[in-house]
């Protein structure tokens, strides 16, 4: 019988002493497979834009010097853990082994997608491939073990490559977007049409009911338009919402009331203030974005006297990115916009 | 006829531009009072504890060193808005003077207590008094200037200044406690046994149904014992919630299962990943605690495998305290705990 803390990955954490694998400055990767494990083999790792962009100019563009820096990245931590940008990404690959206690393990040889971040996930790499240096797609030899709480998903069919990891990359956008809707939600408000709220937008307009209404906010005008286009939403705003008044102004202008809830996607900081202003008293504010400060939500809703109730966005994904998955093997115009960078 | 976003203070704000005051960097002291606005005589600043935690720390210890650090701020920002824990406080005072276009004011010369932070207030300072380096209410002569949505209560009566300002500092610790409740809460568990523990502790003592259980985990024997004493809690609980895998061991061992809800009143960083692991699956966590980092808890909960609910503590009172002071009033121990320091 597997302990919680046992299930998490704890065994593999080399240091601090009682941190999570996620916390964790090393992990190790010589440990052989556990029990309540299961072992890929590693094609791919797809490094999240902030950590692959930072790697790049770091190496000077130079493909071979960004191999050797995954490399010794991986290397010195047992996991693809940026210690710059203290990002990851997430990886597919193909199941090599099962741990007796793991529960309803993939078959051998499937092609999974762990919902994991690479922050927290053991791995080891033989050798890293050719790399494209307009792609954070990185081809890899490798072994990761991933511990039974650790959610994953087969790989997608007939989605392309791209666009399934982007959309395994924010699927809980999409899901946590449909829990919050309710028979009394008329407005939903997302803010930023990025890939996160382009599922926000897709997962709004299948659940609401009639006679509903889907805004989106951004700062670009083509970012507006290809929302328009894919008819994701019923009205697109283009506002910078770092300006919390004129955002709110041009809500007023468009006839929209205050939202009855807001998805916060929007990758600029100093949104709060606008994310708690734009949503009615009664409503909710979903805080999906990284660039979300915690004390500017908490006491902006103090300066904006808003009892809406703010919610901060999960990583964990209990539906294995289902519901997104679904999202985009409906809508191939949507499933091509998330394969865009 | 005042618009929202005139009531909101956005006429004091000099930069940056469309911002709110709470989101300001630096608000206008000088403009005279406006028509939504009351004009506070300032007589008390009482800094949030991470704030004045970390001015202690800046200055030594120095209670002259602190003063000026607080008249610098002040100065520099027109709010006593500290620029590396970005929290505040509140202040106390009495009422100078009332913009004839403010609903239902507090007569001239009425004590008062604006229940918002001091991060949003704007406030000009003629002098800093005498600090006792041990305590965060901060003997100051100012003038502070308050829009209509700030809400404001009478000073208590029968009630001592320093419990009244502690109190109402943290009183949505209380209000949201009791409204994350439900028949189905079996065990609270109260991360952190500081002023918001105590009226987090006694808000869900005050709201649970019988055969519940309250929860104190606190690094300090002398806080767990403090609210064992005063009969707030069951069970406290002595742990570094920055050790998440000893927390739960701790957790285990006394019998206790993971929080149906859990209350982050901690003033230490890195304890998100604890907080999630200390909750059910099923459960809610309420991160009250200023030292709270938005994507520790996002990431966090993928890291403990946690499909728990995660909000944001709102320094927004509806309810302005009145559920704080009740309890503290009914409550003559918790009173005399909130005084202390």
């Amino acid at each position: 019988m597997t302990s919680l803390i046992e299930a998490l990955g704890t065994r593999r954490v080399l240091q601090p002493n009682g941190a999570l694998p996620q916390a964790a400055t090393a992990l190790d990767v010589e440990l052989p497979l556990q029990p309540y494990e299961i072992e890929v083999d590693v094609e791919t790792l797809a490094l999240d834009s902030t950590s692959f962009r930072q790697l790049s100019e770091a190496a000077g563009g130079d493909p071979a010097a960004i191999a050797e820096a995954i490399m010794a990245i991986v290397t010195e931590r047992g996991k693809m853990h940026n210690p710059v940008t203290g990002s990851g990404g997430i990886l597919t690959g193909t199941i090599r082994a099962v741990g007796e206690d793991y529960p309803d393990p993939p078959p051998i040889g499937a092609r999974v997608v762990p919902l994991a971040s690479l922050t927290l996930t053991p791995l080891k790499l033989e050798s890293v491939g050719e790399i494209d240096p307009g792609s954070p797609h990185i081809p890899v030899s490798g072994t990761a073990f991933l511990p039974s709480p650790v959610p994953w998903t087969l790989y997608p069919e007939g989605v392309s490559f791209e666009a399934a990891l982007a959309a395994l990359d924010v699927c809980n956008a999409a899901s946590q977007t449909r829990e919050l809707i309710d028979d009394r939600t008329r407005t939903v408000l997302v803010l930023g049409g990025g890939h996160a709220g382009l599922l926000a937008m897709a997962a709004a307009r299948d659940t609401l009911s009639r006679g509903t209404r889907v805004v989106l906010i951004d700062a670009s005008e083509r970012i507006c338009r290809r929302a328009s286009d894919l008819e994701l939403c019923d009205i697109a705003l283009q506002a910078d919402l770092r300006d919390a008044v004129g955002s709110l102004q041009s809500l007023e202008q468009a006839g929209v009331p205050r939202a009855d809830l807001t998805i916060v996607v929007v990758n600029a900081t100093d949104c709060e203030a606008a994310s708690l202003l734009l949503t009615a008293d009664h409503g909710d504010v979903l805080f999906f974005s990284m660039a979300t400060s915690f004390t500017k939500a908490a006491l902006g809703s103090e300066g904006v006297a808003s009892p809406a109730r703010m919610i901060v966005g999960s990583g964990y994904s209990p539906d294995r990115g289902a519901y997104a998955l679904e999202l985009i093997t409906r809508d191939e115009r949507l499933q091509a916009a998330l394969a865009e960078h």
